[in-house]
């Protein structure tokens, strides 16, 4: 694919797109976050990934130099995002002729220095079980949301941290879980219905932890939209029907003192940091 | 808790924590991704950590600045992880007397010589919609893992990129939600129960899709452990139970040609990694 060497083509649009290696000798993670963080700054262009977990050896390091080199031989040089922490493999990687974006070597010199301490070198453990604790209360957190998802079980709303609420596909769903895997939140979820709308009340078993609930909204178009594609043609899917549960929904949360927002154009990262901040919930 | 003013004391572990603030104009995830990981090189350290998200407006800037300066006059300097993208908002939190350490500044412009472009200069989007349809697919995947949690659901398992095989509390079921959630897998999850073992055959819903299939293992004493905290004193946490389905796992997976790892010290990121990386699963 990006083996069309020799052709000059203006504007980024023509040209083979660039081969993005996130390189790291533990899971990758940070690598692809900070380094996709980066290139969302350049909307324009086009960038093939791959991700190379695990190095833990020259000689695989070697390898990677290697097909990195035949890349910039033939196409555009790579870009190379690496965490790699061993001073040995970072040697090698910076050796290949891709543009070489050291992440850890940029910033690990001004925390000796802020700590007045010397890095352990040791490779990354940001994404191992590290604090078993803390691990230990994520995977908790999966299990909990698991079982408490849409309301499917009420048996622990009481170990909760959050309760989110709100009509059928205004995703509590996944930011529940989000949630839970990324930050170890006890976060039960519970949907609003037709029964609920009729009786102008939150669900019984909420009343007593509505401090603990989030309620979210969305758009009526954008929820006829998502509707439609799971229940085409159905009542449940009408655009009347999803103004009147939002409109409604929104009204409980107002008269219950309910904190909610409108989830519509978020990402559940974004709705997450949201409810996280609102909430004051730790993590 | 940092406000213990003007008392010296040497080694780490009595001075106050210093303060770790993880500053952006987005959700906050890539400061603290990078900054966490490079906190782990000085496993010595206590820090105490404040994300502040969503900084949009000079007027927040200052506030936060205001009270990075407040807690560095009182105890030790804060360290400051940002990757506020405005070039106002930047210069503010730059002033401030906390240890400022820019994500973004550090390597934006090796980026722009490289890509030979200007950086759009927006704020992070890094983990907002996006790509609606990339977004949309983990959404989807969030679902799919749901509704196939636990060999609930075979209704779709051709639809399956991957599905995880093994014994009850091997780690399946985060697992699976964190390659659909992060990744956008369509993944699985099917437990091997006794009928499975004296039978000596994987399930039969799971022989049209071998090909899909990945195993985990665990050790017999995690396992016992982790069995134990749910059903203590039950055959089905005993260690000999535990031995005898990890040994019969194993050897199905071997019968059958499935791939499969111990992951008992493994975490999901790190299982989910090498997973993608041996099923060769684009993501």
């Amino acid at each position: 694919m990006t083996n069309t060497s020799g052709l000059k083509t203006t504007g980024a649009e023509r040209s083979p797109a660039p081969v993005v290696f996130f390189l790291s000798n533990s899971t990758g993670i940070t690598a692809e976050t900070l380094g996709n963080t980066l290139l969302t700054q350049f909307p324009g262009h086009r960038f093939e990934r791959r991700t190379i977990p695990f190095i833990t050896t020259a000689e695989e390091a070697r390898r990677i130099v290697h097909t990195i080199d035949g890349l910039a031989a033939t196409g555009p040089r790579p870009i190379v995002f690496s965490t790699a922490v061993n001073r040995d493999i970072r040697a090698i990687l910076s050796q290949s002729k891709g543009h070489f974006v050291d992440l850890y070597d940029a910033h690990i010199a001004q925390l000796e220095s802020a700590l007045q301490a010397t890095a352990s070198g040791e490779a990354g453990k940001a994404h191992g079980v590290g604090d078993a604790i803390r691990y230990q209360s994520r995977m908790t957190a999966v299990e909990y949301a698991m079982e408490h998802d849409d309301g499917q079980s009420i048996r622990a709303l009481s170990r909760a941290a959050l309760i989110l609420i709100a009509p059928s596909r205004c995703g509590k769903t996944p930011t529940a879980m989000y949630l839970a895997l990324q930050h170890g939140i006890l976060a039960a979820n519970f949907p609003l219905i037709e029964e609920d709308f009729s009786r102008q009340s939150l669900p019984d078993p909420l009343l007593p932890h509505i401090h603990k609930c989030f309620g979210l909204t969305s758009l009526p178009v954008r929820l006829n939209q998502i509707r439609q594609e799971r229940r085409p043609g159905t009542t449940y899917a009408s655009l009347a029907q999803c103004s009147y549960e939002l409109r409604n929904a929104e009204e409980m949360y107002r008269s219950n003192g309910v904190p909610y927002m409108n989830s519509a154009s978020m990402s559940v990262e974004e709705i997450s940091a949201t409810i996280l901040q609102r909430m004051q919930l730790s993590h």
